[in-house]
């Protein structure tokens, strides 16, 4: 029997997922120290996933292979992590397949997480009836990652449909943490609602004021009750919306899968994009499919240990 | 010997080019009449043609295959125009092989202008030494097409890469004539110049004022002098840098090709745009190059008789 692990690195948690070759034995979902840096966190996962496997009464050195997903751009072949944006940036320059070696004796396939996620979707996911298909995520940042004619889009440089949070959205907007103006990311994020909020002009009024933190969950839950929240929730989806229809526009996608822990209100987001994108969008060929994310937050850690059986 | 015919059908000029084997013979220029319709301009096509065979002294049932370049979606597969946006409505539905076996004895290879144009400045002009390039014609209106790993672009419903002119770059901007709102045709190109220049609120002071007609040639020449002039010239660059970093984003691109008259005023426009793609694209790989065409309006017709030369 072969064992495998998929690693999906992220900002505030590490997903780790242990598989055989039939089956998904187990997922554990670990807390990140983003501001300790990379290495200590590789540290953290190396510690959680024998802590896995012995807890599975395997070895480490049982492991065959280790999927890893990573919130930056990602080389895949030469598996060198080419750039972050302000994440994990001690990871340029890291060696990948030495750290599997040493640690687990195994060989490993590194890729961006958004792109993790979309494999996970488009091969067990929401996305299997589909070859053209696009998937978002929308958390902290808002990444993508492509399908076309069945095939991962990479591009020249590994970062063909990578970048859609960096889409301009609104050329005179906002400054971007990438340098540019008006992405997506920049415009309607979680790293940004603080901002959207505050900057509306009725804030005082409303209940958003007397919350600690404002999360996208609180947003859409006051939405129904308090116009500060109805206005900025309306106005991200309008932001991710016009997003939406311009990655259609690029890619040609057949459908479009939203991830994140933000689709707990999917009732509202789902709807909402579809008739935008039904009533905006230039497709003559028929209507495009906008679900959400079947494996949801595992969509990473599942389609990491896809490509570890791949190897 | 066996000739070609290209022909570049756009919405206000036709250009047809005549090649043998081995060479261009002749490219002819004639007048459109958008607003008299499609079946009538295919009439003016057919008798050009068959005027420069007799010219050139072949027959019009010399012609082995022609290539055409149509302002709207095509599947060039099918050989049918999928969608227009507003220009040669009628041409949805019409039989291509039939109109080119009756009057020229001759198969026939349809595709999108962006692409003919595409095609012709990646295999004969300034794109000759890419894998990965965007072409993006600035014009009425503002096409687009992609060439990735030396293959163009097409997607699944053949209209991937081609609908760079309807990203929004402006969530909530001016109603596209293709429904959409803020996309770069809608918020800057020939269709609504005068439109933002006369909402300039010093546009009373300007000397565009006095002129009938406003193109960008006269723009680009008054600009040093004008206020008004420079600051909507300045926009419009604003808006086009957004989206080249858009397209560079999404096709991870190593380089931009710029097609139109409105590169007489190359030398404003080429720093312009390099320089905020510089600044402000993300491409930790290198400079994307930001180049003009080298066979400017003929691109489509020499693209056109590449395919032409293909079949």
């Amino acid at each position: 029997m072969s064992y495998y692990l998929g690693i999906d690195l992220g900002g505030t948690r590490i997903k780790i997922g242990l598989s055989d070759d039939y089956q998904l034995i187990e997922i554990q979902n670990v807390k990140a120290s983003r501001e300790k840096g990379f290495q200590y966190n590789m540290k953290i996962i190396v510690e959680a996933a024998v802590g896995m496997c012995s807890e599975n009464e395997i070895s480490q050195y049982d492991i065959n292979s280790i999927g890893f997903a990573f919130p930056g751009l990602v080389n895949s072949k030469a598996k060198k992590v080419i750039a972050t944006n302000a994440k994990y940036n001690d990871a340029v320059g890291f060696d990948w397949d030495k750290w599997a070696k040493e640690n687990f004796g195994a060989a490993i396939y590194l890729e961006n997480d958004a792109r993790m996620a979309c494999i996970g979707e488009w091969r067990h996911g929401a996305g299997v009836p589909y070859t053209d298909l696009i998937v978002i995520t929308l958390g902290t940042g808002i990444g993508t990652a492509v399908v076309m004619d069945n095939k991962l889009l990479k591009g020249k440089h590994f970062q063909a449909g990578n970048l859609g949070g960096h889409f301009s959205v609104n050329y005179d907007g906002r400054l971007c943490t990438c340098g540019n103006r008006g992405c997506v990311e920049a415009e309607a994020s979680t790293v940004v609602l603080k901002q959207l909020v505050s900057n509306h002009p009725d804030f005082s009024t409303s209940k958003l004021v007397n919350l600690e933190e404002i999360s996208f969950n609180n947003l859409f839950e006051l939405a129904d009750h308090d116009k500060v929240a109805l206005d900025v929730r309306n106005q991200c989806l309008d932001i991710w919306s016009a997003a939406v229809i311009s990655y259609i526009h690029a890619f040609d996608s057949e459908a479009v899968i939203l991830v994140g822990g933000i689709m707990n209100s999917k009732d509202v987001i789902l709807p909402y994009i579809e008739e935008k994108v039904n009533e905006l969008a230039w497709t003559p060929w028929g209507k495009v499919a906008i679900l959400s994310a079947d494996l949801n937050d595992s969509a990473g850690v599942i389609g990491a240990l896809h490509m570890a059986q791949k190897i």
